[in-house]
């Protein structure tokens, strides 16, 4: 067993950062998890696992879910839980084959809503063409929870290599789409902030997205879903966990206009604000229009990758940022 | 979809009962997550995925941990968590490969706490061979929780068929060891009775034994570990689940005194009390003197398979008591 490392004196208890997906939660898992279970595959959304007896391998991954609240615009917890786990087994370049449910459900939560909830679970599953094969059902006491916390556990079969350590100087830096929905979406349904028009969650599947990239599978690095934590703390994990440096053009990420002001009345940074449908992708610098074509319409190349370490966000004004990742909380039960 | 048949008017929301593992979890599971989610595998402890593009199957199991307290004599919420979701994949016949760990912290709780959780897990994984692969950590608020809920979901290697399809009349129905041990210490520990000598959990792999009986398993039809709802449950859920009759003599089943005793203390039956390294094993009726060999020298021959229905406990005085599921709820966030 690794030895551990962890400051327990300077950090006696479990804080709400730890939860935040940031530097906090980084330690939790480097200096308690990781020393204690040596097989853990931490540096990525999921582990590959060889099969005994078998040629193959098999993909697994497991997130639970404490969003808050359950039901928000553009998904609820168990939209979300689907689409989060199987995300986490895409970015390992998996498809999602089979999930499990483990439910923990607060006494006195009405069984329609229950109901609805293991509906929206199978309506995301189908979605991407997985089963939720097996499940469990706990129930703790009023107040000992919030509704519903929910695990979804995946088993995905890999199709094509994702992993940071495939990630090279020189390679482009690609981003699905517009960040910061998910995140804003939350905040503005618990502060009941009334917009002419609701920001929607971008919680949505991104296998049909990396299906696209397999038959580029040669030329691509690495996947990473921008989750707790935004893109700029995805980026700042990838680079690290690359030992390379991440240089973007901060005008180049594309940010809606109903983010931008939700995030300058809240004081919130949209590099640092969770999305649930969103990824990078980190491909060879010759194959980059190949790759963002594949990735779709809304696809841009925000940067590159450079030798030496850490990650900057260069501004039009000459600025430069440097991002590292999320410290504190933001946002707590974003996900 | 199935028709939704839960009826919400008279049970309009979710209660302890629920949660219990007995008739009330199962109206759950059949009338809303399996009408919800057809291809859950709801009749076993685990389901078997037939891997795309690879001749074989995995089993996957999935189990969330809300016992209360999180240390008891015998065991704590992260050794229990490994070897209920390790016994579940071994009662599919399956050999226990690779386990995920979801956990959901409370604010507060102490991160020393929390290694020596961590190293539990480890090293109950240890124990069967198993590996933690992957892991995710989420943090809620103060009084949102109890130190810590977790779930752990294991894929396993099937060795032999073990289902409730296969269980036939005439056959053998074998107990593994004496019941009712993780409920009573859990009971005892809360209740703060101090015994001369504290009843430790029964908390254990049952994988060693599944082994041993790998060479017998064309005469091995079902196996079921006890859990919530004891052996009476168990044994209610397989009689159901095959569409036969049980009969069991009472006098066989093991009590040890001081479970007999906590019992009596407390008005509850040892054969709905919890277990977590207990199970039966139904096998052809000719093979009973070798499985129970196989199983250890404390099992024993508990009863017969008949046709018909239901589950009947007879007594040494001539008395027989009908055995159905554990319903309502004898003891809360047992496991």
């Amino acid at each position: 067993m690794a030895e551990c490392r962890f400051p327990f004196a300077k950090y006696p208890i479990v804080t709400l950062a730890h939860g935040a997906g940031g530097r906090f939660t980084q330690q939790l898992i480097d200096d308690i998890f990781s020393a204690a279970l040596p097989h853990a595959q931490v540096r990525h959304d999921g582990a590959l696992v060889e099969l005994t007896d078998r040629s193959g391998t098999v993909v697994m991954s497991t997130d639970s879910y404490v969003v808050k609240p359950l039901f928000f615009p553009g998904g609820d917890i168990a939209s979300l839980a689907v689409t989060g786990t199987c995300n986490d087994l895409a970015m390992c370049g998996a498809q999602p084959k089979a999930l499990s449910c483990g439910w923990i459900i607060e006494e006195g939560f009405p069984t329609r809503k229950l109901y609805d909830l293991a509906r929206s679970m199978a309506a995301a599953a189908v979605e991407v063409g997985a089963d939720v094969v097996t499940g469990d059902t706990k129930v703790v006491e009023k107040q000992h929870g919030d509704g519903v916390y929910l695990n979804v556990t995946g088993i995905g079969m890999p199709r094509f290599a994702s992993h940071p350590d495939r990630i090279r100087a020189g390679a482009a830096v690609l981003l699905s789409g517009d960040v910061g929905r998910h995140g804003c979406a939350i905040l503005t349904q618990r502060e009941d902030l009334q917009l002419q028009e609701p920001i929607l969650s971008d919680c949505a599947h991104l296998w049909p997205q990396v299906q696209r990239l397999q038959p580029l599978a040669a030329s691509v690095h690495c996947l990473r879903d921008l989750t707790r934590g935004g893109l700029a703390t995805a980026l700042a994990e990838l680079s690290e966990a690359s030992a390379t440096a991440i240089v973007i053009d901060r005008e180049r990420v594309p940010v809606s206009d109903a983010v931008a002001s939700v995030c300058e009345l809240f004081g919130l940074d949209p590099l640092y604000v969770a999305n649930e449908g969103r990824m990078v992708v980190i491909c060879e610098d010759g194959a980059e229009e190949m790759v963002r074509a594949a990735m779709g319409a809304d696809a841009v190349c925000i940067g590159r990758v450079e030798s030496g370490r850490g990650v900057v966000a260069n501004s039009a004004f000459g600025g430069s940022q440097v991002l590292d990742r999320l410290s504190g909380e933001q946002l707590p039960r974003i996900c």
